[in-house]
């Protein structure tokens, strides 16, 4: 959400500030009208117009909607119950929307950088970091010398109860940041908790998170509470070949 | 690049196909000037308007020519003579140009899904499937249960002669498809000569080949060839600190 001054356009379109002004207004009524977010103008010397990313509630609900049928296509489902969800997350226009809806939420809490762990959650943090305007960094299960030094931790996975290891590249964060953690799918939450505590090491504040879908939290104690998810998925049951998804917390 | 029907716009903005046709002339003479690309129109019963992303040369040279000076940053110099290149690929907005830039050459050849391998291929391929309007696939160097059953090969890397493995969801790929394989960095190429041969299996055509960063080959024969690469990196003298990148054959 960069700050463009409005010499920057005169400049740019040969054009008066006051015609500026008013081109500006047009536009920020047509985002108003398409829902798809705001122009936000400080004046004074320092000032300038921002873009915030805004959905209007007709469009998350109808993008949601469409994710809930996609997911309950009974060919989605894999042994353990998994579900099949590549191609959906192989799909940028989908992942952009999805973005778009973190990014809407989360537009105001001022978020330094997004954080994900590969694989899954990789596009959605860019799309959403992409309205965010804010860099991505990529949290990983196993350190690469591509990486340079490294801060590694162990964490227990909230359903399988294993350990697991995380490494966070040492360059990649500033201390102090405001970071904001996408992933695709979480189900106890050991994962985002893992993260949580590798960002605890870069004294980062978690401010948002973020999950595509949760899974509907069976016997096992969910170990993150504070987090908006777009959907959830409540009952996939092999035998009878159906799954039952919903709307997640966002909408409530 | 989504065909667009004329009425759909007329609809949308009650305006008569005559302005709209005006108008559309108008964003393509802008798009011209800026160098990000033009709108190709149809005309018929099943015409409309699509985008198609180009890049003025001046603009791609100058995004090279940052990342080349980027790139040549001392401090980026790790161990092994590798280089440390997350934060770039953490900006979004550096990706997108990325994206741009492959996608505009690729634009012609009639890309059904761009390929890449987990993990910092994946957004520079979404990037430029973004422009394309066509959907990612992932090969995983290891198989996860929420891929479904997938097909594996293995293949030996180019540079290490080592044996790896590199497995792709059956379900991902249709028979016959026009695929683009995008990637971050390439050696000798024994990753990309491992995703060709995987991409056999599934009887796709793979019709273009674009890495950011290809390394300068040294006594090692180079095992892929008709690839297009952003930049080249010639030398990591890790004992002097000094680096030299130059513009790689994306404009030769």
């Amino acid at each position: 959400m960069e700050l463009i001054s409005l010499p920057f356009f005169s400049e740019k379109c040969g054009a008066a500030k006051s015609s500026i002004s008013e081109d500006l207004a047009i536009i920020n009524r047509v985002f108003h009208i398409e829902g798809i977010g705001q122009l936000e103008s400080n004046s004074g010397a320092s000032g300038g117009v921002r873009y915030m990313p805004r959905i209007g509630n007709e469009i998350s609900e109808s993008v949601v909607a469409t994710l809930c049928q996609q997911l309950e296509d009974p060919e989605r489902i894999l042994p353990g119950g998994y579900l099949f969800m590549s191609d959906i997350l192989g799909d940028p226009s989908t992942i952009r929307e999805i973005g778009r809806l973190f990014a809407s939420r989360f537009a105001t809490l001022n978020i330094d950088s997004i954080v994900t762990v590969a694989t899954k959650g990789i596009p959605l943090a860019y799309a959403t970091a992409s309205y965010l305007n804010v860099p991505v960094i990529i949290v990983r299960r196993d350190p690469k010398v591509t990486e340079g030094s490294t801060v590694s931790i162990n964490y227990v996975s909230g359903s399988s109860k294993k350990i697991q290891t995380m490494v966070l590249s040492k360059r990649s964060l500033r201390a102090g940041e405001n970071v904001c953690i996408i992933d695709d799918f979480m189900k106890a939450g050991g994962t985002i908790n893992g993260i949580k505590s590798l960002l605890k090491e870069f004294d980062a504040k978690v401010k948002a998170i973020g999950v595509l879908a949760e899974a509907e939290d069976e016997e096992e104690e969910r170990v993150v509470d504070d987090y908006t998810s777009l959907l959830q998925i409540k009952n996939v049951d092999s035998n009878n070949q159906q799954i039952e998804v919903i709307k997640g917390n966002y909408f409530q």
